[in-house]
């Protein structure tokens, strides 16, 4: 059974640890998205090697393709893709939610058409918790349902009620032993309704808390004001995970409210479009600044790429749709975004992470110019 | 400067070594094709690990794309692709019939639409040799016309006499002190057009000989035909090089008829397509027969994807176009291709390449069905 233990804290910030059966994850922690059974263009040996110590599956996915009995016949999803840290696997509430069409939600659940053949298929509460048993992930979250963006109160708490009753009988389904089940607060744009939600959650008790329906279209500062007015409310001595973030400032905002664990595509969809992250903001290799820059991507970064290979490289293989600068690429920007973790992670134990931050975001142009 | 050296010898077929400033190669050699400087999807360490000791690259793409300054401004492409042993590069003169848009041939040489951009662009034996002196390749192939197939004996021996009269301006423009310049034999399918082609390269004197425009269309036993009687007649302490060959049958008939070099594109290209090469036949992974096949690709085989992925992963990794996919198999394939090579070596050294081409051909049913 997965255990967290806290181990320093600076201000709303947490320094911790998650061990798992599979091994342990420092937090706060940034996992990268492996939607079919892979992290995009990586090998399960160098993800681990970007400093990823646990990764997220899409139940949403893998159910439709290859399917549960596929990924059985292996074991788990693990054995199937050649990962062996731990995983942790969203519902498909999201999913449903973002890529299906055809939706009907029921209080049962939710009947989609598949967006791979047309099917009809049936996703509830005990519908994706059965999936992700099946898959093994050593976290389980409840299935859900997003709310959308923008809604009024009564929209958002209909919705959040919902999601809550979906809470308690994800709770009630079988789990393998070892599985950690998280409950995820939903309600908007509305403090009280996501204050509401969690007290819903705790009524029921959860290994660990996730903040969902955020990065869903919203201001920035919306979603800024929900993080730093929910997440110090989360319960503390549990993992505490906002879903689907994000940007490096974001992640630094995250950790700054008390946040432990992260997930975003952007790192590796970034990286297959040609957008490299340093610590002085973006390099986007279709700029012709690059086109004959010998120099790595950024000075002192350990990734494969920057070790080997300079930016006009990256560069032509950009240009050319070569497929070894996807995953070059993608091994730059995992890494970026694993340092960053680290590097916050030690400044939480040093107690200066308001100065790392402000220091990270002086130097950090974010998506404003490309760098020279 | 290259050195070849013969071993062994098992009738007309011959194990051998070139060495150069970057390292050996064990001959009978296959070399992987890295056209954009890069060998499709997969890394210089990988290509290496595959059991590759030398690589292609395309004068013609790469001449294009980045451009000669760019790669120019790292050294040699080399340094630009990070692969540290040696490479041959072609003329760009097959590319050039193969590829180019509105082409205007001229005893100077060739003027065509460069496919990337429309621009005209002209390539001859000085620009040719140009280009690949300032690539820094190992091996630099003679610019020349690929024969069209059909042709008549009047149109082969035309366009070979002009490949004759541009081998001898390719011998006479500079190369690096330690760069090793092939001849081209031309001739299309007529034999004593053949010979007459590599008499005349043999006045001109070459460090190595190649049979071209094969493999371009032609019936197999055309190819085969030439390949027999014209292989054996080539310089015998020169390396022999078979261009654009093959399917692994052909391989081993080139290698039983004296080649001692061999490059294509189909490990590469059909991985990508994922068509799989085991000792019994092609793995297609589009067949459903594999989707729940938790076995390697091939038992025994040492490649990262037989290690540790299963043909039902792979499958789906090719279904749902999943880069890593397309590397995984362009692993095996090449792994494939390099220990058939091994053997191939090994059987000449022991005296058996018949007995091994009879037993690998028993054995494989190459493109007939699909393997359980």
């Amino acid at each position: 059974m997965m255990k967290f233990s806290i181990m320093d804290t600076d201000g709303e910030a947490r320094r911790g640890r998650l061990t798992f059966g599979r091994g342990s994850v420092d937090t706060p922690a940034f996992m990268p998205v492996g939607t079919l059974g892979s992290v995009r263009t990586v090998a399960p040996g160098e993800v681990r090697d970007s400093g990823a110590q646990i990764i997220l599956g899409n139940t949403f996915h893998l159910m439709l393709r290859p399917g549960t009995d596929v990924i059985q016949a292996h074991g788990t999803l693990h054995d199937f893709m050649g990962w062996d840290g731990p995983i942790l696997t969203d519902s498909g509430g999201f999913q449903v939610w973002s890529l299906a069409d055809k939706r009907h939600i029921s209080e049962k659940g939710v009947r989609f058409k598949s967006p791979i053949d047309g099917s009809s298929v049936f996703l509830g509460p005990e519908e994706s918790i059965a999936v992700q048993r099946s898959l093994g992930s050593e976290v389980v979250m409840c299935f859900d349902e997003c709310t959308t963006y923008p809604a009024s109160v009564a929209q958002a708490r209909e919705s959040m009620e919902l999601s809550m009753r979906w809470a308690s009988r994800c709770r009630d389904a079988p789990l393998a032993p070892d599985q950690a089940l998280f409950g995820i607060a939903q309600g908007g744009m509305y403090e009280d309704l996501r204050l509401e939600s969690l007290e819903a959650l705790e009524t029921v008790g959860f290994e660990g808390y996730a903040l969902g329906g955020l990065s869903v279209g919203e201001p920035k500062a919306d979603m800024l004001r929900i993080l730093k007015s929910v997440a110090p409310r989360m319960p503390s001595q549990k993992p505490r995970y906002l879903m689907g973030v994000g940007k490096p400032e974001d992640l630094l905002a995250g950790v700054g409210a008390g946040i432990d664990m992260f997930d975003c595509v952007l790192p590796t969809r970034n990286a297959r479009n040609g957008w490299l992250y340093t610590r002085t903001g973006i390099v986007r290799l279709k700029n012709t600044t690059y086109r004959d820059d010998t120099r790595p991507i950024e000075a002192g970064c350990s990734c494969p790429a920057c070790e080997r290979f300079s930016r006009a490289y990256l560069r032509h293989l950009y240009v050319t749709r070569e497929l070894l600068g996807a995953r070059l690429c993608t091994l730059h920007n995992l890494t970026f975004f694993e340092e960053l973790m680290a590097d916050i992670r030690e400044s939480i134990s040093c107690g200066r992470l308001m100065a790392f931050t402000r220091e990270f975001m002086a130097n950090y142009a974010g998506e404003r110019r490309d760098m020279a």
